[in-house]
């Protein structure tokens, strides 16, 4: 018996490479997946129209949905809720608020999709706060998931426990490792360790029924040494910023160092393409986004510069998401 | 007219290479700077002596104050306080304490340093909390000294202002970088970006005469955005463990890629040697421990793996903090 098709709203306009990106990745899904997946681009039509002509597609492929204004990398998201009604982050999530979609995928303005996202989508019955979360490269054959990183920079211990059972039911359905665990971002690891949130936190993870398995400490996150790291919104962003630099450290210490003479300028070059490759498995690309938990929705977020691989993987996500209805799940571990 | 030799108190005991690694650095700082510096070995005399022999030194070379206990890297920092009175970090700072030297230099445990240098030592006037920097390498040629890593968890606007008083005239007198910039670590730039706190420390900083350019965001600290990076205890240790870290994910990278075929392993074979010289520029010990800023003395914290090099630049750095009069300039600047 053939299932009903999950429809998945597509951003077309967000991107650093929009909208060639997005609607290459919508064209192999809907080519991979025709039976499972239906895509809804949200965008420009005439934009769209032209794009889908360049990519050889006939332009009735797809059902689209007409949004004639874009958030911008640079827009702020307060003033976007405001005064970009007609953008297509706005116009998408309304259309899966209206039930016209099953989720909304977007790579573009993180900010405006997070704070778009809440309001407009609500928050999931027993859900404080929502949280986004992101994936960190790790010596495990397992992505590490650090969350918050930054929807709220000062929350309760409670938000933290929140955000800690989302990830952990997030982390099972999806990444598919049973009963994941879960560690505090502390400076050590004793109990008394930290701030008086953290420690409030700490008590709170220890008499949940989660894998909680105390408190981690910075080194302790590329190391896995839990599956999901829970902080607060302010750490977490800081964190992950500072990680996606420390590429360019590498880059740069390697172009000092090559500059220093001509022998050293020749071993880099000889270096350099098998660094390259080493280095692909790091690649933030690998994980398909990251969604925004506890809104009452699926709105998946993606960095900027995400590839079309980046976006069809995002896209599978808000199909997997959709299927394990990890909304559902959320509310009973809540509520009861 | 020759001046009056510094005299260092240096911990004999404390690294992770002790103490060879710290008899090796007085012996080498003693021969190079003999007009200049006096080192005294505290830590345990027959330990002392049969080290100096091995090293083929006369074993009545330097003055050696008796201490028959060490705190070790696991031992806990409060409980030192009480029951470590014999350490060489106790009788150290005991020393330094009793104007018997004008600095004391350490590579043990961190956590006893910052403790007991606080309570015997006690505190600069004007400062209400000392602070533990660190030094960061960074794209520029001056290293990025983030601070608080870890000496207060939940400071008050007013303690991260101090620390950024502090950090400039520590940056300025010892790096030799005049004005240097302070940025303060938040999860965007706009002023109204953050927690309470760091709203409120952003306004002390801005009103301030200190070279202040903003808030900074992860990215910015390896990218020397700031010459100083401000920040908590909690973020600053969590930020400082993380880095650390980084190495590591490099090299599991370069193994699972170098498991996956003969070809890899070659071509890895090919670049390690490159590799490891191009890192070597982002060697913490290049910049000589890490100063605890606001005690009434000069105390001076190493990493404990530190090497004889480092050790070295410890006991310079320590006598260029006495020869700049530091902590004369520091309540200076907090008083007025």
């Amino acid at each position: 018996m053939p299932n009903k098709k999950i429809r998945i709203a597509l951003d077309v306009m967000g991107g650093d490479f929009a909208p060639i990106n997005e609607i290459n990745a919508a064209i192999s899904i809907s080519e991979k997946y025709s039976s499972e997946i239906e895509i809804i681009l949200i965008g420009k039509k005439s934009i769209i129209i032209e794009e889908l002509k360049k990519q050889n597609k006939a332009t009735d492929s797809f059902e689209i949905f007409e949004a004639d204004d874009v958030i911008t990398m640079n827009d702020d998201p307060t003033d976007a809720i405001k005064n970009k009604k007609e953008s297509s982050i706005y116009k998408g999530l309304e259309f899966h608020k209206n039930s016209n979609s099953d989720a909304f995928v977007s790579a573009g303005n993180t900010g405006a999709m997070l704070s778009l996202s809440t309001v407009l989508l609500g928050r999931v019955k027993g859900v404080a706060r929502p949280t986004i979360g992101s994936f960190f490269p790790s010596v495990s054959e397992y992505p590490v998931l650090v969350m918050d990183v930054g929807a709220t920079v000062e929350p309760k211990a409670r938000y933290l426990y929140e955000f800690a059972v989302m990830g952990s039911i997030y982390y099972k359905e999806i990444i598919g490792k049973s009963n994941p665990s879960v560690g505090l971002l502390n400076v050590g690891e004793e109990e008394i360790k930290g701030t008086d949130i953290i420690k409030e936190t700490y008590k709170l993870l220890k008499n949940s029924n989660l894998n909680f398995i105390g408190n981690i400490e910075g080194r302790d996150i590329f190391e896995a040494k839990s599956d999901i790291v829970i902080c607060d919104g302010f750490v977490g962003n800081i964190v992950l910023k500072f990680a996606e630099s420390f590429l360019n450290l590498l880059k740069s210490t390697i172009k000092d160092y090559s500059e220093k003479s001509f022998l050293n300028k020749a071993k880099v070059g000889l270096m350099i393409p098998v660094l390259k490759d080493v280095l692909k498995s790091l690649d933030y690309q690998n994980y398909g986004g990251v969604p925004l938990l506890g809104v009452n929705g699926v709105s998946i977020i993606g960095h900027g510069k995400s590839s079309p691989k980046a976006l069809e993987n995002m896209i599978l996500t808000a199909k997997d998401m959709v299927n394990a209805d990890i909304n559902l799940k959320i509310e009973k571990a809540l509520l009861t």
